[in-house]
């Protein structure tokens, strides 16, 4: 039987799927191996293909990465602590001497179309993937394709600018990127800020989550409420930024925090509407559909479809 | 011998270019006759191609209008005082009796096919084109293809909000949109702020220009720096918010306010390197090259294209 490979290598693990007509047949997780620099990562994933592939032929494999990506080609990905470009499409040609295509996409774009194909963007010919969870990224289609960027960084989302006053200095070394402030990570530090020398029940957490401020919110917390409003004002204007631009026709909305469901989408909707400029405001809002397995559905579709194009 | 036309219908005037094998050949100007709701408006396009025309054979042409366009139908242009949606595309098909290929742009998308093929975009695969003039308008190319968007409103960049205290309101009913402050208009606003009570030669002006700015800005006029400093800020922070969401390899800087030429590209490059995200920030600057002619161009080019096309 002939099989297709989507592999979607994370910081924390790398999570693999086997498809036979592209369907998902078997559905496996290492733990990412970051010693040594991160060089034994893609042998780990030979010998976890491999296996998962058994006696049946491997044609194509999709891989997935956690930084920018041109032409095959990882420019750095400081999650897997790989400093280096490299060439993955190559690397992964000459371990199978040539037998097997190979694709390479950035791990946000190939959720992007993983959630095209199979989940929240089907049916749009136009959309954008924001995936919400520790930080914030993005994926665009446009024309049913997906659009890379001429550095392998489009859809960069998390770091749009929604404040002007270089107030939360983000990880990039830039402020006020939407991503301190809409992310888990954000919505936790609004949390604290909005709590002190308030009435409410996110006093009783020593550790807040994201999702303990959406609960308490739907619960009718007011000042948990007040840290949605934060939220959903800062993403609502990272998402107008978009439209603005690119003019979608959805955008489909995935990642932990995405959890919130129709509630977050709910004021989302409506602030979106107030923010964004008149003749792009007809947006739809979706929730994403394949949680973690986005990357491996995005990664076995884009494999699938260098190979058709091969042939 | 066979000739393709070129048209953009402004809200001021209307220019036409008689292009044969993709060369000018022929250029004249009208005044967009606006009365009667501009009923009379393509009425005196016909009468003015067929004059240009003249003896030789005319197979194509390509129209602009100031407002989003959807698949041949302009959807609406306030410049024109067109209220309701217009399917140009097969009206001007239905007039020439099906003898002539029609094309339909939006004047700034226009402008940009212009600019990739014969101006400041030439040579780039990806790049978005912004015009300065009263207003702020773009668009953008990826992939060597014009992105026109689910609306016919991608690249409404003077739209991007770029201030948070609802300081300045737009005419588009929202506030702190770029054009407030990078436009000539906008230009001209900050100097009257922030001349007064200062000493500054832009006090001997009693009509100030955002020429005057630059020119005073060149001379060394230190209230003119801050003026242009604010300008440049506000755009930059609107380059910045494009390049996070489509990662371009150029911007082409157009319009009337860019006759401030190198100087403005000058501080502008600068400060989009301070402002945008590490992975998006290598993007080359150029001036546009064709002034007021790129409508006709693009439109030519378009039209051009969609005879090709055809056979």
């Amino acid at each position: 039987m002939k099989v297709v490979m989507g592999v979607d290598i994370g910081g924390t693990d790398i999570k693999f799927g086997k498809f036979s007509n592209q369907k998902l047949i078997l559905k496996e997780k290492i733990k990412t191996n970051k010693s040594d620099d991160g060089t034994h990562i893609m042998d780990e994933v030979y010998q976890k293909v491999d296996e998962m592939v058994g006696i049946d032929e491997l044609v194509a494999i999709g891989i997935g990465i956690p930084g920018p990506v041109v032409d095959g080609t990882a420019l750095g990905a400081h999650n897997l602590r790989w400093t280096k470009a490299r060439n993955i499409r190559q690397e992964v040609y000459d371990h199978y001497q040539g037998r097997v295509v190979c694709t390479v996409l950035n791990d946000a774009n190939a959720a992007t179309l993983g959630e095209m194909e199979f989940g929240g963007g089907k049916g749009y010919r136009d959309f954008v993937f924001i995936t919400i969870g520790t930080g914030i990224g993005g994926g665009i289609i446009i024309n049913h394709h997906l659009i890379e960027g001429s550095t392998g960084s489009c859809g960069e989302v998390g770091h749009l600018r929604v404040e002007t006053g270089n107030i939360r200095r983000c990880n990039c070394g830039l402020y006020d990127c939407v991503e301190q402030y809409a992310s888990a990570t954000g919505i936790v530090k609004t949390a604290i800020e909005l709590r002190r020398g308030r009435e409410t029940d996110l006093h009783k957490l020593d550790i807040i989550t994201a999702k303990d401020v959406f609960d308490l919110a739907k619960a009718g917390d007011d000042v948990a409420m007040e840290v949605v409003y934060e939220m959903v004002d800062k993403l609502s204007t990272a998402l107008s930024q978009i439209a603005t631009v690119i003019n979608p026709e959805a955008f489909v909305i995935g990642g932990g925090v995405s959890s919130a469901g129709e509630f977050l989408i709910h004021y989302l909707r409506k602030r979106f509407k107030e923010l964004a400029f008149y003749s792009v405001r007809d947006v739809k809002f979706e929730l994403a559909k394949l949680g973690n397995d986005a990357g491996i559905y995005g990664n076995e579709y884009y494999a699938s479809l260098e190979l058709e194009n091969k042939h």
